[in-house]
C-alpha cells in the first residue's frame, strides 16, 4: 500500500511492497489535505518570522551563505546536500518560490539540477467554472502530482477564488496579474496602466502568490516581427500588451517600470516568471525572430531582476517541431546564465486538438532532457476549452510522465530506482506491488480488472495478454533460475521441468 | 468535411475548407471498407498475375529496374516519383509488403525516406476475444490511421481469425508464425520442430501474410546474456526460442533453417521483419549486451534474405530512456546497412501502466525523428490486458502524432502542410474547419462543444478557454491587420476601433 510518512517534517508517498523488497520512496506534492472553510495549517509561518527585516529572500539569503529552512526542507525532499541547493539558488540556475504570505506551502524547488517539475493551469472564465471546482480542481492536481498551480482565472471573482486557492494549497501559487489589471480596465488593454498593474501585484502579493508572470519582453519594436506569422501572438498576456503598445506607440510599461516590479516582489520573496508573450502558436512560427528577440529581452530583464536579489525564472514555448527543441534552450540557457527554464509543452504537432497532453508531452520530455526545469502542462482541452477535473489529471499525468522519462535522460540521482522497483514486480508477478507503484494506482489495477477480475489473477503468473502458455516473463523466469545454475548440464533437468513450466497454473484466472 | 477521393486508382481522405481555403489531401489507410460475409475486392489481383514466374519480389523487380504498380500506387499517395520508390527497395532501405495472395491490400512503403508509418496489433488469446471482434478492431485501427495490423492471435482459431483479417484488410498484415507453431506442439515450446514452424509459414503465406516476425537472431550463445537482467526476456517469441535452445542446448532452428525461410518468403514475396526476441523490456535492461548481440545477427540475417531478393525489415525495443535511443536507430542502420527499423515504442519509462501510450508516443517520436520507419503502437492496456476497441483508437491515435511529429522533425516534404492549414484555420476562427483537419475530429468538436454547445460558438471570434475579451488570437488578428497598415499612422485609428473590438460579440455563446 502507498501511504504518507514524514522524514524531518518532509512528505513522502511511502509505497510498501510484499516479501522482503524494501519500501520505494516517491516524491510526494499532494499535501496535508485541505478543508476550503479553514484552509491549511502555516507550515512555514515561524520560518518566514526569523527571516525578520532586510533581504528576505531566498536568493538574498543563499548569496550570504545562509541555509534557510526552505533550503533544508527542500535538499531531503531532493535528496541532495543542503549546500547543493543554496549554491544553485546562490547562481540564480534555481528558484525557491516562498511568497512570505504563503507560510501554507511545502517547499520545493524549480532547476535544472533537481528533479523536473510540472505546474498545472486552472482557474475560471467568464464563461465557465466556480470557486469551489477550482479549489477542488488545485486538490485534484497536487493529488496526481502537480509541483505548482497557476490560477489563471478572468472574469469575476477573481481574487476570492485566488484566496480560496491559496490558503488551501501545498504547492506555491503562480498567477498573470495582468488578467486582474484588464478586468480593472474595464476590459480594454489600451485602458490599461502602471498604476493599475502594480496594485494588482500588490494586492496578489498580500494574498500570498509564490510567482507571477510578467510580459515585459514584449517589448514596442517587437510587436511588427509578429506580423506575417501563421497564428499572430497566441500568449494572452502577450497580446494585450501587444495591443497597448501598438495603441499608445510607447514602449510596454512593464518594461519600463521593471525596476520598481523588482523592488515589490523582493519585498514578498516573489519569484518572477519572465513570460514568453511572443511565443510560437503553431509549428510554422517556432524559433522566428519575434520569438528570439523576446527572448534576448527577457535574458536582459533575469539579469535586472538578480540585481536586486530577486529570483526569476524564464517561460519558453509552445508549439515547436521536435528538430526545433533543443535551440530554445540553449539559447534560454546562455542569454539568462542559467536561470530556470519554464515551457508549455511545447507542442510538436498542430494537427490533434483533443490530444494535446500527447502532441506535448512529447515535446515537454525532450526539453525536459535538454535542461528545461519546469513544465507547463497542457490538458486535452488545449484550443477547445477549459479543462475540467478529469482533464486537469490527463494533464497532470502526462507531464508527470514527461518530467519523469526527463529525469532518467538526464541520469538524475535515484530517479531509476522507481522505474527498477515496477519493473522487479512486473517481471515477479507482483501485480498488487506493480499497482502499488504506478503513476496512477487505480487506473492500472482497473485495466488489468477488465479482463481478468478475479482475485486469484493477482497473483497468477501471467496475464489476459498473451494468456497462461504464452507469458514469456513467466518462461522467462525460469530461463533465469536455470541459467543461473550453468547450461548444459541442467538440460535435461529444464526438459522435465518445463511440461509443468506451461501447464495452466492452479491458480490461474484465465476461464474468467 | 472530409471525403475520400482517388487520384489514379489512390485513395486519400480530402477535407474541403471554407471560404476560399484549398482542400486539404491527407494520406488515408481506411480501405475501402469491408464486409466480413464477402472480404474485399481484389484491387492487386490483375497486377499480381503480371509478374508470372520467376523473381517475384518487389526487390526483385526493383533491383532489375522494374518499376511496379505497387510502386507507383505508393509514389502517388507518399507525392514522390516512382523511381526513388524504386531506388530505394533496391538498395533495401525500404520494404513494399505485398503477399501475392493478398490482393486486398493497398500498396504502402516502409523507409526512413517516406512518411513514418504505425503498426496496430490486434489478436485474440486464450482467455480473450472473438473472431468479429478481431475484424472489427481491423476496421477501426484502419480507419484511425493504421498502415500495417499484426495479427497476434493465440489459443483457438487462429487460422480462421487471421483468414477473416485478411480477407477484410486494406493493409499489410503482420503475423508471428511461431505462435500458431507453438499450439502445434501442445503449447510446450520444447517440443517445437523446424517442420512445424515451416508448414505453419507456408500455411500463413498460402492465406496472403504480408509479413512475419522471425526470432532467427535469438541465438543458443546470447541467451546467458539475459541472466543478469531486471526483467529477463519479455519477448514472447524470444522467450520460445530461448526456452527451445537452452533445453536441447542447440542453436536456434530458425537461424539454422533461415535460408529455406527465404526461398519460401521469395515465393509469395513476404518480407521479413527480424524479431527482436532479446529487446529489453525494462529501463534497467536497455542497451546491453544481449540486446546488442542480437542486433548483430540480425545484421547478418539481413544480408542473407537481400541474397533471396526478399525483403527484410529489423524490429527494435521496447523500454529505452530517451538518452539511449538513438544509439538503438545508429546502430541498427550501421549493422543492417539502412534496412528499415521498426520499434515497438520505445517506451521512456516503466513507472506508468495504464498509460504506456504516451510513455511510448515520447520514444516513438524520438526515435522515428532518428530515422525509425515504422512504429508498433501501444496502447493503454499494455502489460495489463488485451487492448479492446477504445485501446485500440487510444493507441493509433497517440502513434499517428508521433509519426507526424517525427515526420515534421525529418522535413518530409509537404508534412506540415496540414499543420499549416489547421493552425489557420484556428486563427481565423474557422471552427469547423479545425474540427475537420483534426486526427480526431469527432473528439475535437465534443471537446469544444461540452463549454459551449451553441451553434453560434463554431462562428464566434473565442472559445471558453479565454472567454471574448481574452481571446489572445482575436487581439492578434486586429494587431496583423492594423501592422499591416503601418504603425505610427494608424495608431489613433486603432485606438478608436479597439472598443469594438474587444466588446461580446454578437454572435457569441459566452453565457451558454
Amino acid at each position: 500500500m502507498r501511504r504518507k510518512v514524514y522524514e524531518q517534517g518532509v512528505p513522502f508517498a511511502e509505497v510498501e511492497l510484499s516479501g522482503d523488497n524494501p519500501p520505494v520512496r516517491l516524491y510526494d506534492t499532494s499535501g496535508p489535505g485541505s478543508d476550503p472553510l479553514k484552509g491549511l495549517p502555516g507550515l512555514r509561518a515561524d520560518w518566514i518570522g526569523t527571516r525578520g527585516g532586510g533581504k528576505i529572500t531566498q536568493l538574498a539569503c543563499a548569496r550570504a551563505g545562509i541555509v534557510t529552512p526552505e533550503m533544508e526542507f527542500v535538499a531531503i525532499r531532493e535528496n541532495m546536500d543542503a549546500s547543493v541547493v543554496r549554491d544553485e539558488i546562490a547562481a540564480g540556475r534555481a528558484v525557491l518560490p516562498v511568497n512570505v504570505n504563503h507560510p501554507e506551502s511545502e517547499p520545493m524547488i524549480i532547476g535544472s539540477r533537481f528533479l523536473v517539475k510540472v505546474n498545472a493551469n486552472i482557474g475560471t472564465s467568464a464563461v465557465s467554472s466556480s470557486v469551489a471546482e477550482e479549489v477542488d480542481k488545485l486538490t485534484w492536481a497536487t493529488r496526481w502530482g502537480a509541483d505548482t498551480v497557476m490560477d489563471l482565472s478572468t472574469g469575476k471573482r477573481i481574487h476570492e477564488t485566488r484566496e480560496a486557492i491559496l490558503r488551501n494549497s501545498p504547492v506555491p501559487i503562480g498567477t498573470v496579474p495582468i488578467y486582474q489589471a484588464l478586468e480593472k480596465a474595464g476590459g480594454d488593454p489600451v485602458k490599461l496602466t502602471w498604476e493599475m498593474f502594480r496594485d494588482t501585484v500588490i494586492e496578489q502579493a498580500e494574498q500570498g502568490v509564490d510567482y507571477m508572470t510578467v510580459h515585459a519582453g514584449v517589448r514596442l519594436a517587437h510587436v511588427p516581427l509578429t506580423a506575417g506569422r501563421v497564428t499572430g501572438i497566441v500568449s494572452r498576456g502577450g497580446s494585450i500588451m501587444a495591443a497597448w503598445c501598438l495603441a499608445h506607440h510607447r514602449e510596454n510599461f512593464l518594461y519600463e517600470n521593471y525596476a520598481e516590479l523588482c523592488e515589490i516582489f523582493a519585498r514578498y520573496d516573489i519569484t518572477f516568471s519572465l513570460g514568453d508573450g511572443l511565443r510560437p502558436g503553431s509549428i510554422a512560427d517556432a524559433n522566428d525572430a519575434a520569438q528570439f528577440a523576446e527572448l534576448r529581452t527577457l535574458g536582459e530583464l533575469t539579469h535586472v531582476a538578480w540585481e536586486y536579489d530577486v529570483q526569476v525564472m524564464v517561460e519558453g514555448p509552445g508549439h515547436v517541431p521536435m528538430h526545433k527543441i533543443k535551440e530554445n534552450v540553449d539559447l534560454q540557457q546562455e542569454l539568462c546564465d542559467g536561470a530556470p527554464f519554464y515551457t508549455l509543452g511545447p507542442l510538436t504537432t498542430d494537427v490533434a486538438p483533443a490530444y494535446d497532453h500527447i502532441t506535448s508531452a512529447i515535446g515537454a520530455a525532450m526539453i525536459g532532457m535538454f535542461g528545461t526545469a519546469m513544465l507547463c502542462y497542457v490538458t486535452p482541452k488545449e484550443h477547445l476549452g477549459l479543462p475540467d477535473r478529469d482533464d486537469v489529471k490527463a494533464g497532470v499525468i502526462a507531464y508527470k510522465i514527461a518530467a519523469h522519462a526527463a529525469d532518467l535522460a538526464k541520469g538524475h540521482p535515484g530517479a531509476q530506482a522507481w522505474d527498477d522497483a515496477l519493473s522487479k514486480a512486473r517481471f515477479e508477478f507482483r501485480w498488487e506491488d506493480q499497482f502499488n507503484l504506478s503513476l496512477d494506482p487505480e487506473t492500472a489495477r482497473s485495466y488489468h480488472d477488465a479482463t481478468l477480475p478475479a482475485e486469484p489473477a493477482k497473483t497468477a503468473h501471467f496475464c489476459s495478454m498473451c494468456g497462461p502458455k504464452f507469458c514469456s516473463m513467466r518462461i522467462s523466469q525460469d530461463l533465469q533460475a536455470y541459467a543461473e545454475q550453468g547450461m548444459r548440464a541442467k538440460s535435461e533437468e529444464f526438459r522435465a521441468a518445463g511440461a509443468s513450466v506451461y501447464q495452466i497454473s492452479s491458480t490461474g484466472g484465465q476461464s474468467t
